[in-house]
């Protein structure tokens, strides 16, 4: 992950004198957030946890889900009933629809559906949750026009509202819901998207987030876009296939993914976070003093080989 | 372009039992924003100004880019010297960074740069701009974090300061910026980037934006993401290659694209973002009451033929 948003331009040798500019003074020399996560430890980093990854493994590559049960536990356990029973293995990516979502599941679940085995065919939408279910919450300071709140919670970018004392997961670029039709019980996570855009924030507590990719977003954003409604594709577009869908904990050790994620509770994490909202010199020359929730980043590493 | 967000899910019926749920009361139907472009009349819509749009050709398909004299007319000025000499032909992609930018442009500009001809080698950058050069500036009430006044000029997403008596373009996805190095001066408009991810809105102020892609951006945005830092492509990482960058001024008009945006100086457009503001039922359940900057869509169309 790059976090470094220099442009470098080509075209021109590196000019050796300044050109200083009425509204654009050269701002001090700080550290960037890619300059402070060198500085990290171990100990600020967390490893993802095997019960609670989905690795979807496409001919492409891989693609890493962190879930969320704090924030969507019912339909979480069902998703993992569905991957447990192997439902996705041979499905596709149904939907490319640009700056907006691509989603995954049964390809023919209109005409001849998938069984579902075990798993239910309604879950209840978890579109918010008690305040109580999130025990990691760390405020972000930045205003925020979809919520009360804003911060993070073990990573996930999350929204509340402390009056209504409840909490959610925010749509940010990589999170990952539950597609479902007008009624609130009418998902049930053999649908699925991730944001591939722009953040659709207004879907925020309008359907349920589940988790976020963590790894292999390419491997969804540059799918070719779909050519019907939506994003969808038509019966001669090609699918791509999903191989296989699964727990991390039931992969072998040897075949898991070796990620690990910045703790958004370590004291480093608020570093990074205003290491974005105030950018130092000498490329940036204005400081926004700002940081929208979608644009805070949340670093993801291989775990460093011994 | 689609702006309806519906979710379809396959793997159900339409069920005909509406489940009540606590948190989610229905909400009462409204027109969506595709509801209220159906009712535009001819007068609502501008065509593109073919003194001012770009089309950028590659084997792939055109990229359409609607440009902005009046927020960077210096640089404005000098690509459309670079494209009437044919600058950018031949040229090519030469990075993608996920969720962030493609950039277009010389891919020996380091090494073997190709002749500017006539255009400027140096611009200063155009970062803001006097108020008075924007007389088309129509407010959105919604608070942004980024600008104390945000709003829209002939569609393009603009931010503004009434106290510095400044404006300036915003980086919204699809919006088309100068690549610089760490000098204010040290663009020319050889180096061209598109955002193709969530908008970095603390890149404002900082660099030059020139226009907004309103045609083509899959073309963009699903490119391979490059192996290099930043999203730069490798050597041997295959670089999309530009046919050909004209002004529509100089295509012979039956080569023309033939597109239209609906003016955001028309009453009309006020309503298409209180749609986008407060969804109405039944799909959405609950109304974000609120619409950020770089989610207020600008609807472009093909031109309806007579």
């Amino acid at each position: 992950m790059t976090l470094s948003h220099t442009f470098r331009v080509f075209t021109l040798p590196a000019l050796a004198i300044s050109v200083g500019m009425a509204f654009a003074a050269d701002l001090p020399a700080r550290p960037s957030a890619s300059d402070i996560i060198k500085t990290s430890k171990p100990s600020d980093w967390r490893p993802l946890d095997p019960a609670n990854t989905l690795y979807m493994d496409l001919p492409t590559g891989r693609v890493v889900i962190e879930l969320a049960p704090d924030f969507a536990p019912e339909n979480v356990a069902n998703i993992k009933t569905l991957v447990k029973e192997h439902y996705f293995d041979g499905l596709s990516i149904n939907r490319s629809q640009d700056n907006y979502v691509a989603q995954w599941g049964d390809p023919n679940g209109e005409t001849k559906p998938k069984s579902l085995g075990t798993a239910k065919a309604k879950v209840q939408g978890e579109f918010s949750v008690p305040i109580t279910n999130d025990k990691h919450f760390v405020q972000q300071k930045d205003f925020d026009g979809y919520a009360p709140q804003i911060g993070h919670s073990n990573g996930f970018p999350v929204g509340r509202d402390p009056k209504a004392k409840t909490t959610w997961l925010a749509h940010c670029y990589g999170m990952v819901g539950v597609g479902r039709d007008n009624d609130t019980d009418s998902g049930n996570g053999a649908e699925l998207y991730a944001v591939t855009g722009h953040a659709p924030r207004h879907l925020d507590r309008n359907i349920t987030l589940v988790g976020r990719v963590v790894s292999g977003m390419p491997l969804l954003t540059t799918l070719p876009r779909g050519g019907e409604a939506m994003g969808f594709y038509g019966a001669n577009e090609p699918h791509m296939p999903i191989v296989s869908v699964r727990l991390a904990a039931e992969v072998p050790e040897a075949e898991r993914s070796n990620l690990e994620v910045l703790r958004s509770d370590a004291p480093i994490y608020q570093a990074v976070l205003e290491a974005q909202r105030n950018r130092g010199g000498p490329w940036n020359k204005y400081a926004a003093n700002y940081l929208e929730l979608c644009n805070a980043t949340i670093p993801v590493r291989e775990h460093p080989k011994q």
